[in-house]
C-alpha cells in the first residue's frame, strides 16, 4: 500500500511534471508542424489537384443551350491521365457544316495538319461528321507515327460513328514528342457512341482539359426571324502560351443553317477578333484548334448572305460566345491573377495599333508590374517604344482604366501616384494607350506574370 | 537560517526544473526562429545589398589596360542612390573620334536623342571631348524637361572639363518618367574634374550599376604592325530587360588611330554580332547606349582601310571585347542562374537564322524548362514553329551542347531522357537547332527566367 502510495505519489508529481512539460512539448510539436509546412517546396503536388484560378467566373460552367443534330460522350481512355475522361467525342448530324481556325505555327501537330485537309472538302450533305479529341498527348513531333495515329484514330472513329473517314475531325493536346497510343482511344470508340448525349457538352469540356484549373463553356440564343438560333461552345487551355500542357482548343456548336463557306468566312474574321486577341505569354501552340460547327436544325431561315441583317444578328452572337471562352481562356492563364484589357487607340494602322497592344500585353516587365500592383507607367512606355509601331513620345496619352496618368510627352499633372496604386489593386484592369497619329484601333486581353507561371512551367513534367 | 536554507531548496528545486525546461524552451526558440526565417516574405530587401549574381565572371572585375588619353572619375551626387559613387565622366584628349549605337525604341529618352543627334558631327581635331553618365534616373519620358535637363548637363560639362559643348555625350540610367535633378549632377563637376584619373575606370564601373550585381569590364591588348593597341570597355545592365532600372549601357575606350567613319562602320557592324545578340527578356530599353571612342594615341599606325589586315587584328580584338561585355550584361540577367547559348544552323537565310534563336530565347516557356533543369525540347519545337521562320517538321535536328535529341520530326534514337537531364543541371547551355533548310546561321545568348526575375520586377519601386 505505502509502495502504491509512494508510487502514486510518484505519478502524481510525474503528472504535475509533465502537466508542465505538455504545453511545451505540444508547443514544440505545433512549431515543429509549422515549419515543415513552411519549408517544404513550394512546388509539392497538390492532392486535391490545382486550385480553380481566382478569375474563374463566379457562376461556374454556364447552362448552355442544347443544340439539335450534337450529341457528346467524354470517357476514360488513360492516354496519359488517369482517373478522369481524358477523350471526347461530338457527333453532327447529316448536313451539318464545319469551319475551322488553326495554329500557324511552323510545326504544326499531325492532328491539325488533318483537319486543316478536310476542313475544305466538299461533303456529302447526307453524311454526319464527328469530332474526336484526346488530352494528356499532343501528338505533334512524333514523326511518320504522328499522322498514322490520326489516321488509325480517323479510321475507327468513322465506323463507330457511321460517317466518312474525311468527316471526322481530330485534335491530341498534351506532352509533345511522346507517341500517341492510339490503341487506347480507338478501343474506347464502342463506350464513346453509346455514351452519347444531347446534353454532355460539360462532360466533354471536362475531357478537354489539361493545365486548366476550370471547364469553359459559353453560348446563347438569338432570334433570326422570330425562330430561336442556338449557339454553344466550349475551349480548353490558357491562351499560346503552352505547347506542352496548355494548348487551345476550341469547339462551337450551332444550330443555324449556313453554308461551309460563308460560315468559315465569318469564323476567319471573329477569330481574329477574339482568340488571336489573347495572349498569356505570346508562346504559340503547336495544336491550337477551333472548329465551329452548324447543323442546320433551327427553324429559323437559312444564313446565306453575310450581309443580311440575319447574318449579322447571328454573328453578334456568335462573336459574343467566342469572345467570352477566349476571356475564359486568358482568365486560366497559368499563374493568373490579374485579368487586363490593353486597348490601344491612334495608331497610324490597325496593324501598329494591334504591336502596340501586343507588345504591351507580352511585356514581361508590364506583366511583373500588374502582378506587383505597380503603376509603373514607364513599363509601358517602354512597351509603345520597342512594338515596332509608328510613335511619337510627345502625342501618346496613357491610361489606367478612365484615369489619365500621362500625356504630351510626360506624367499628368492631374495624375496622383495613390490613384494609380489604388487602381492596380484591382483584379481587373485596363491599360489604355492612345498614340495620338490617326484612327488605328485594337484591343487585346491578357493576364499577369506571377510566380505561379514560372513553378508551373518549370517543374512540371519532373 | 531555516528559511534561507528553505529557499535554497527552492531555488534548487527550481534551478533543476529550470534546467529540464531550459532545453525545451531553447528548442523553441529555435524553432521559432526558423520559423520567422522560413515564413519570411522571399522578397525582403536583402540588406547586404543584392546577391552577386552566381553567374559573375569567378575572377571578378578584370585588370584592364590603361587607354593613353582617357582620364575617368566617380562620384556620390545622391540623383537618386545614397551611400554610393553614382556618376562618371570620362575625359577624352583632343582628336579623339567617337562611334555610337543606340536603342532602336522609339521613345527613346532625351540624353540617347542628344548623343544620337552628335555622334555625327564633324569634331573639331584640336578640342577633346566628354562623357558623362548617371545612375539612378533616366530623363527618359520626362517631356521638354528631360532634353532641357540634357542641355543643363552638357554645357556645364562642356565648361568643367574644356570641352566643346557638342562634344559632350551623356547618358542617363534607372528609373522612367521622374524629372532628373539635373543640378544635383552639375554641382559635383569640379569634384569630378579633379579627381580625375587614368586607371579609375573600375570606379567608373561602379558609378553606372543600377539593379546590376556586378561590375562589368573587359579589355585586351593587340600588336598592330609590332606595336600594341589597347582596348578597354565598362557595361552595366542586364540586357535589353528593363526600361526601369536596368538600361543597358556600354563605354569602350581605345587608344587606336582610327578616323570616326570606319570606327562607326566597325562599331555598327560588331554590335550586330554582339550586344544585338543577347536578350533577357526581350523587353528593349528606351535608353540603351554604346559609346566607343578612339584617341589616337597608340605608337601603331592609323587603321585607314578596314579590309586592311590592321583593320581586321584591330576589329578581332575589339569583337571579342564586346563580346565579352555582352556575356557579362547576360550574366547578370536578373534572375538568372543558367547562361544560354542558342546556335541556329541552316536557316534559308541568317534573318530567318535570327528569328529562330531570338523566338527560342525568348520564350518563357523554353526559359523556365531552363530554370527547371528539364530537357523539354518539346519547348523548343514549339519555339521554332511560332518564330515566323520557314522551317519544316522533318529536318529539322535539336542538339543539348553535342548531345542529339531530336531528328527527322521525333525524338533521336540514341537520345536517352536521363542524358537530357543530366546536361540542363550544367550553369552554362547551349542550344543547338539545324533547320536543314539552307547556310543561315545565328548565335544569341540568353538566360533562364526565374522566380526570382519575378520577385525583383513585381516588388521593385514599391
Amino acid at each position: 500500500m505505502a509502495k502504491d502510495k509512494k508510487n502514486k505519489k510518484k505519478d502524481k508529481k510525474a503528472d504535475k511534471k509533465k502537466a508542465k512539460l505538455k504545453p511545451l512539448k505540444q508547443q514544440i510539436k505545433r512549431l515543429e508542424r509549422e515549419l515543415a509546412a513552411a519549408t517544404a517546396p513550394a512546388t509539392a503536388p497538390q492532392p486535391e489537384g490545382p486550385v480553380i484560378s481566382p478569375l474563374a467566373p463566379a457562376g461556374g460552367f454556364p447552362a448552355l443551350p442544347v443544340i439539335d443534330g450534337v450529341r457528346f460522350a467524354a470517357v476514360q481512355a488513360g492516354v496519359r491521365y488517369k482517373g478522369r475522361v481524358d477523350v471526347m467525342l461530338a457527333t453532327l448530324a447529316p448536313g451539318s457544316t464545319v469551319a475551322g481556325a488553326f495554329t500557324r505555327s511552323a510545326t504544326r501537330a499531325a492532328p491539325v495538319l488533318d483537319c486543316e485537309a478536310k476542313i475544305g472538302l466538299k461533303p456529302d450533305p447526307k453524311a454526319g461528321a464527328a469530332i474526336l479529341v484526346n488530352a494528356g498527348n499532343a501528338n505533334a513531333f512524333t514523326g511518320d507515327h504522328g499522322a498514322k495515329a490520326v489516321q488509325a484514330i480517323c479510321a475507327a472513329t468513322a465506323k463507330a460513328a457511321g460517317v466518312p473517314e474525311a468527316r471526322v475531325f481530330t485534335s491530341s493536346t498534351g506532352v509533345i514528342g511522346e507517341p500517341l497510343p492510339h490503341d487506347r482511344i480507338t478501343a474506347v470508340l464502342d463506350d464513346l457512341t453509346a455514351a452519347q448525349d444531347a446534353g454532355a457538352i460539360y462532360q466533354a469540356a471536362r475531357a478537354i482539359m489539361t493545365t486548366d484549373t476550370f471547364a469553359k463553356g459559353a453560348g446563347t440564343v438569338v432570334e433570326i426571324e422570330g425562330k430561336p438560333v442556338r449557339i454553344a461552345g466550349i475551349a480548353k487551355g490558357s491562351g499560346m502560351i503552352a505547347p506542352d500542357m496548355a494548348t487551345m482548343l476550341v469547339y462551337i456548336f450551332t444550330d443555324a443553317k449556313i453554308a461551309q463557306a460563308p460560315l468559315q468566312r465569318m469564323l476567319s474574321r471573329l477569330t481574329d477578333e477574339t482568340f488571336n486577341c489573347i495572349t498569356v505569354d505570346g508562346d504559340t501552340s503547336t495544336s491550337d484548334t477551333l472548329l465551329l460547327a452548324a447543323t442546320g436544325r433551327a427553324d429559323a431561315p437559312a444564313i446565306d448572305d453575310l450581309r443580311s441583317k440575319a447574318a449579322k444578328t447571328f454573328q453578334d452572337a456568335l462573336h459574343g460566345v467566342m469572345l467570352d471562352l477566349a476571356h475564359q481562356v486568358v482568365r486560366d492563364g497559368e499563374g493568373a491573377t490579374k485579368f487586363v484589357q490593353v486597348d490601344v487607340t491612334g495608331a497610324a494602322s490597325p496593324a501598329d495599333a494591334r504591336k502596340v497592344a501586343m507588345a504591351i500585353a507580352n511585356s514581361p516587365l508590364v506583366k511583373t508590374a500588374v502582378a506587383g500592383e505597380d503603376p509603373n507607367w514607364g513599363r509601358i512606355v517602354m512597351a509603345v517604344g520597342k512594338s515596332g509601331a509608328k510613335a511619337d513620345r510627345d502625342l501618346l496619352t496613357i491610361r489606367l482604366g478612365d484615369m489619365l496618368v500621362a500625356e504630351k510627352g510626360w506624367v499628368a499633372e492631374t495624375y496622383a501616384e495613390e490613384a494609380g496604386a489604388a487602381y492596380m489593386r484591382r483584379d481587373e484592369l485596363t491599360i489604355g494607350v492612345d498614340l495620338g497619329l490617326g484612327e488605328g484601333e485594337s484591343t487585346v486581353w491578357t493576364c499577369d506574370l506571377t510566380n505561379r507561371y514560372i513553378e508551373i512551367n518549370a517543374d512540371y513534367r519532373s
